[in-house]
């Protein structure tokens, strides 16, 4: 069947996009919830853990970035928006930073797509951009989930500098955090292995603590809420404290490389998820919508 | 016992450092061969396979490279050293590339170091570092070998630029040379597992497609010979006839950004894989002979 790509990673038979929501309080509840125009933060195709671990994500993010975002803008046929014959559903919300603000955007999306094997692919995710004010990593957080016994998990505060030439860099926000000590604990459990990304690029844009993985247990859920909710919020906290609330300096002319590095790295990815996979999953005229929205805000 | 780093990775627990060399033909060679002065050439510690496929690749990029290859000027007893005890034996081989060729320098290295347990760590590797009239990757190749089962292996070209900013870049040396297909294959076996290096820094260093593996294996002498030699001596040819014969053009304010690049990689490397290592294995005497002889070449 189709095959849809997530805002991060290129999953190498099935993929897929999402995300959604209105400007209403909180920010992240769309008002509709039917078939056509399931919300954002209604998750409604996946399991109780993955969705509990979502709605938590967004709801930290919520409160933290709260004074820093506006409402989503987005148009409610790409908030939320599916196929002809309804097998593939998506829904998108993005919030803009406010001026003053460290944030570039934030980015929630589901995608829920029926595989011919009678299963379903459901791929949630959440990410927040910062804008040039700062050089802190972006975050990132997204759960594929092709059955009940099978989820790829990447998990990663993106660096937005070339590492090799910034040890500091490296030392504030990766070794001093000891965020590698999330991937060392999943690495030790039999049901966890390392998952490579078919995109070099996206193997490129993520940090050297990246947890890139595939679990395979007959009690995903049970390893969800254990262990992948812990280590996704205690990452996420370390990116609230230390990147997006974090003291950085940035020069005028770092601005510059920052920019541009940030353009690169977005219209790659948009490229490497969407482009081919979102006409295929959504028709052309739905993709088309879509990508316009995105690239507004990328 | 004591701790050896390798040219490049920093290994868990034991690590080592080696590699040597006269200015005789073939350049490789050296004169002396007891055990006070065994050269870089000899391999005198490593398995069959193991040497033959150090001995393969050593000799193809002698042959390829001969030219541009300046004689190794390394002093006797930094080619050769060991420490008081004569528990931990190493080789250096290091030649700089004459000026208008692309070879900054091609440094080879073996290091032995007997286990508290009985057994031996044994590390050789081959490096080749291009310089800045050119922004081709550099090849590196490492065998970590801490007992006759097991053994680790770093295959890679790494990049000399921030590949997040340069798609074509990446698209040159790592899409279209199709790389990863060698990570791929070993991938597929049972007794290869993904290595994850104990330093960020050169877990940021390595490209998309880097071999990091760790083998176990009963049958390691027949791995390295059906498996890991063709994969390597491939990875090499590519890099000859892509990377050190390739025509790339790179401007006057390119080549200050290699340079600053390329020196914070190389002084990153040493600080990490010998800073520490070297004084604990050989006593500081001879850790600080040989660092300042590859200082002068770093």
């Amino acid at each position: 069947m189709a095959t849809i790509s997530s805002s991060f990673i290129t999953y190498s038979s099935p993929k897929l996009y999402s995300s959604c929501s209105s400007p209403s309080k909180p920010r992240f509840t769309c008002s509709a919830s039917n078939n056509d125009r399931m919300a954002f933060i209604d998750f409604p195709y996946v399991s109780t853990s993955h969705k509990h671990l979502m709605l938590d994500l967004v709801s930290t993010v919520q409160n933290r970035l709260n004074s820093f975002l506006n409402p989503c803008t987005l148009p409610p046929d790409v908030e939320s928006y599916q196929n002809e014959t309804g097998t593939a559903h998506a829904a998108l919300h993005l919030q803009s930073g406010v001026q003053s603000s460290p944030i570039d955007f934030v980015l929630g999306s589901w995608l829920h797509c029926k595989l011919p094997s009678g299963g379903a692919l459901n791929i949630t995710s959440l990410s927040a951009y910062l804008n040039s004010s700062t050089d802190a990593p972006n975050f990132l957080v997204e759960l594929i989930q092709s059955s009940p016994t099978s989820m790829v998990l990447i998990l990663d505060l993106p660096p937005r500098v070339d590492l090799v030439l910034d040890p500091e860099y490296l030392k504030t926000f990766y070794e001093d955090t000891q965020l590698d000590k999330h991937r060392q604990y999943l690495d030790q459990l039999s049901e966890v292995k390392p998952y490579f990304s078919s995109s070099l690029y996206i193997r490129s844009v993520v940090s050297p603590t990246a947890i890139l993985v595939r679990i395979e247990t007959e009690g995903l859920e049970e390893m969800i809420k254990t262990h992948i909710s812990p280590i996704a919020k205690e990452v996420l906290k370390t990116w609230l404290d230390v990147c997006a609330f974090g003291d950085r300096v940035v020069g005028e002319s770092e601005r510059d490389y920052l920019k541009k590095r940030d353009e690169m790295s977005k219209s790659k990815t948009i490229e490497i998820d969407l482009g081919s996979n979102l006409p295929r999953l959504f028709g052309q005229e739905t993709a088309n919508r879509v990508l316009e929205a995105l690239r507004e805000v990328f």
